[in-house]
């Protein structure tokens, strides 16, 4: 495998631009294929068999572009499908849930933690079944959030009606006096100064998409696939989407340090 | 063609059941092969292209099952994808805009027409365009309301944050007098006292799911396609989706007269 080959990283569609973005930040000198299924998304409200099969296209469609490793960017994509599609891929593919809840598991300190994100992530249960693992006395209180997104598209990030709606979201979290809350969806960074508020300064937030990208350094170097060093290139980082690609490379120049110049469009399925 | 043959009705969810409703109402003795494109929802936010695609491929679907007439159940379908279909199908198609537009023009004494729908329904203009050839003097005010839908979907039909946002969405319309509002989404009309309260009694709701089934009356008398009498059958309604069968038969329990017994999921990527 080529230590200069790529880095492939994909997501429903902009949300896991955030992923994407900690890893340009911690891992400089490595290069990213993006993909968003802007044309299939949201994917937090279907099956776990749906989500598999996309997740299974993307992989075929990001290892046609010789990526050396697969970053699943997408809380609902990691919580169905990394499992499956780690046994049948022979390249590594890290997933965000283990990240944020590693980071969780040793931020509390009361052992009482929640968990918000789409129906499909908390419906799974995963956040719970992975912390449990590292630390079995844990209590873990999910809560899925179904309007965040919408809002979040909409543009209302600081808006007397996502308050309100967050407000009954995180009422029933509060009552269980947790101490750290993971930021199940990578949407849901974008709404950290109302999550902030409501929760108050005591409780912790984790955003799963600083400790992916550290995960990933590291799973680079001891399997030797870190990239050297960077070259000056013109296409360091390329973005392909499903659908909607002038409004993804907006988007994405919004996020991300650096101008988007072009994203391209894919017929995902037929991968 | 067998005039005993079903018809299909499509849309990207369950709110082309509010279609299926009337037609099951207003013509009691048709067949109906009902799909709904669950593991693709939703249209409003995606572009003419991917909506031309996926409404193709449900086409291609339906014509498997034999049916003798298809309705485009769902407005951004309808209007990005209706006149391409229609030109490459050798049996009829209609969509719901002609039908909510005919009824709007008909309805207004001022000549002012609000229209209210997803992006894609609002940004492509139909409503408009399809009114002003009706009756050239119109004055037509679109708006889109993206949380309509996932609102409806999170179940908050009453609820204070609903009538924020709808009152939001509306105070454009109701500044410039419109005395007609068409509900151009086929989720809308679940909001409709709240949409009424809101408007004031004096303006008209307009639901194009009424005049949508009457067209489809005619247009099989017309071309002989009518089914002559209704016979004891076993599968007179059928449903299918993309993902989530067992979500939508509850949902269309709820919404449809009869009990729903079955939804079958099929994966309609691969027509």
């Amino acid at each position: 495998m080529d230590r200069n080959a790529p880095v492939g990283v994909f997501d429903s569609g902009v949300g896991g631009l955030t992923v994407a973005r900690e890893i340009m930040r911690q891992l400089p000198e490595e290069r990213i294929i993006y993909f968003g299924d802007t044309a299939r998304l949201p994917y937090g409200s279907k099956s776990r068999d749906t989500v598999i099969r996309y997740s299974r296209q993307i992989i075929r469609f990001l290892r046609t572009m010789d990526v050396k490793a697969i970053v699943i960017a997408c809380n609902t994509a990691s919580s169905y499908a990394l499992e499956t599609v780690q046994a049948e891929t022979d390249i590594p593919v890290i997933g965000v849930i283990n990240a944020g809840a590693r980071t969780a598991v040793k931020s509390t300190h009361n052992g009482k933690i929640g968990v918000i994100g789409t129906e499909g992530t908390i419906g799974s249960g995963i956040y719970t079944e992975v912390m449990r693992k590292m630390r079995p006395d844990i209590k873990v209180y999910g809560k899925s959030c179904p309007l965040f997104v919408p809002l979040v598209e909409e543009g209302l990030l600081h808006d007397s009606v996502t308050d309100e709606i967050a407000s009954r979201y995180l009422s029933e979290l509060k009552g269980k006096y947790i101490d750290t809350l993971v930021l199940g969806c990578t949407h849901y960074p974008l709404l950290r100064s109302t999550l902030r508020r409501l929760m108050g300064e005591e409780v912790t937030l984790v955003n799963p998409a600083y400790e992916t990208a550290l995960e990933l350094r590291s799973l680079l170097r001891q399997q030797k696939l870190d990239r050297p060093e960077s070259s000056l290139e013109e296409e360091k980082y390329q973005f392909f989407v499903s659908d909607l690609a002038e409004k993804f490379t907006s988007f994405a120049t919004a996020i991300l340090p650096g101008q988007v110049k072009e994203t391209r469009k894919i017929h995902i399925e037929e991968y």
